[in-house]
């Protein structure tokens, strides 16, 4: 059922392929997250201490300032859809977790313009209705609402003037190669980029310099890039932007990410599934390391590496190392059967709903109150 | 003294050479100014019933809709700079004057944006710095206070959402080809189109679908096509603009266009001259259409078409038509001389910018109140 397809390609709107992270830590350029960080960090999300976040920029320094008790703040922003989906979480959780540990401010705009643009058929009222709905779920993931800012960028007051300074030290040749714009590209695409230098920077134009972090897809290093490379421009004078970059979650099937995009139902979790939807999903969908038959399970054990449902496990469902480790061991010896795991995992994503959506009705009336 | 520049250019940002209005009223596919459209509006401005103003598009709908007593508006901009002249009355003093008769609403953005993404080494808070002093200027010309709204692009929360949603209906290979962007040009500048259209649906996107007229100089039609283009748009539902086309108040050497960017002080009126100053630059530099001694003037008469002098009287400073007729009778038969014509246009220059002057005190204080 794995989608097969050798080319892979990373650019900021669209992932495809196999995609081989090393390779990508090179072509980047950035930085592959150094051990002696991790454990520095080993009391955050299971997604920084188990190597999701697999790359970084600066991120040194954006954790010496931040253990030293200095001024530090999170960006990470979303650019809303119909449906968020599990995939969506995981900037967020660790955006929280940070948030969590050095009590800092987290700054989420919402880009429902990046969406207009690159969207054929996506109308401007259409695009805008989504960012309640969405803003709703991530304040359920229990953000300290004193510390936490959102901005919406079809009504945010200082986009354009701080967008218009931004886009003044980027030229159309500059967004062209980095972003791969094409002439027939509509001229807000165009703009984009230095609205999306905006956001990056958004803390430091809100309460003045200090280290910033960004947790993103590593597929959205170029606007990191091209962020870095203007903050410290003398129109400007902020510092460089730190980030760390995920890996991507797969979707059901074990394609390459997983994204709503791709428009199959079939490869996604929705954060409003109903519990017997997620157990249908699993079962039906999600592509298993394990062996075609249960004989040759037992004798060769199954594959954690590719098995979905352990992905799932490791990067936000099983946060207990002890009981993961188990899991896994017993999953590559064979004790543990694929129809076990998948049960295990669909108990543990159902209990993570479960809460997710009790905390959602409540989360609701605050997002309505933030933009009303 | 008079520049000569066989070829001639007019775009939107550049404007030089001799200027065929004739030839440009065909290669910009507009109308000819219609003698009886005139006739309709002879109690007009002098701007307008002289001629000035030579071509349009759709004017004669305009007119009949304001004929009618039906909602009608005037959409105007000024890209401010550091001192305003004389040559940038001419789009403010057609507007007030369709504003007295027809009693309608006229709407002011100021392009601070543009300026400062087209001008290189100007500063972003240079570009916002000239607007007040600018929009003092405009008040001062006697505008209903109650029906004239004055905005300004890096303080208008309403340009980005308008300006996105313009913006995905223009590529950037249109504007490109409109505007003769080049890659080197910073996505400020291909984004900018996006903005002026919105200026140009202002009064309809404030008060719903009407007809509505920009008064503005030639060059700046790619503008008016571009933004008639997409008006109709199932997306925006408007009407086209119309538009009245002016041509060039010269610089005083003759040049084609009276412009604050050939940065030559010597061609230039400012509002804020002191009556010296104007009679020291009119004596200077105004080019004469006389002859060379006064000899010859008296025999074979001057030229009043290339005549600065009595070029400025036609289009602003003498709105008596029998003065002004009088004026070139003698002047074409050398019954009156250069200097006299100088003199007389000093007297009528300098009684209109101490009559402004008067008014700009009390303008400033109401500019003030305008974006505080």
């Amino acid at each position: 059922m794995k989608k097969e397809v050798s080319k892979s390609n990373v650019t900021p709107w669209e992932v495809s392929g196999k995609i081989n992270y090393e390779r990508l830590v090179k072509d980047f350029g950035v930085s592959s997250m150094p051990t002696n960080l991790i454990a520095k960090t080993k009391n955050l999300h299971p997604l920084l201490r188990r190597g999701f976040y697999f790359s970084h920029r600066d991120f040194d320094s954006w954790v010496k300032d931040a253990e030293s008790k200095k001024k530090v703040s999170i960006l990470t922003g979303r650019g809303p859809s119909e449906k968020m989906h599990v995939g969506h979480l995981v900037p967020f959780l660790i955006a929280k977790s940070l948030q969590d540990k050095y009590k800092c401010n987290v700054y989420i705009p919402f880009s429902e313009d990046e969406k207009y643009f690159v969207k054929k058929d996506l109308g401007f009222e259409e695009a805008k209705k989504f960012t309640e709905e969405n803003i709703s779920h991530i304040i359920a993931l229990g953000f300290d609402m004193k510390k936490t800012f959102f901005s919406r960028d079809f009504n945010d007051p200082e986009l354009y003037s701080n967008s218009a300074k931004i886009a003044k030290l980027i030229t159309y040749s500059e967004v062209k190669a980095i972003f791969g714009l094409k002439p027939e590209n509509n001229i807000g695409w165009s703009f984009y980029p230095a609205v999306q230098a905006y956001h990056i920077l958004l803390p430091q134009l809100k309460k003045g310099p200090h280290k910033t972090l960004v947790p993103v897809g590593i597929d959205q290093d170029p606007f990191i890039r091209l962020t870095r490379d203007i903050a410290t421009h003398s129109s400007l004078k902020l510092n460089k932007p730190s980030a760390i970059y995920s890996k991507f979650l797969s979707g059901l099937r074990g394609g390459s990410k997983m994204s709503s995009s791709s428009g199959l139902e079939t490869d996604l979790i929705f954060l409003t599934d109903t519990q017997n939807e997620v157990k249908r999903k699993i079962n039906k969908y999600a592509f298993s390391g394990g062996k075609d038959t249960l004989e040759a399970h037992r004798k060769h054990g199954g594959n954690p590496e590719i098995d979905v449902s352990f992905q799932y496990l490791k990067a936000i469902f099983e946060t207990d190392d002890k009981k993961l480790s188990k899991i896994e061991k017993n999953y590559r010896s064979g004790k543990l059967t694929t129809g076990e795991l998948k049960a295990y995992t669909i108990e543990k994503i159902n209990f993570f709903l479960k809460e997710h959506q009790k905390k959602l009705t409540k989360a609701r009336k605050d997002a309505k109150k933030i933009f009303s």
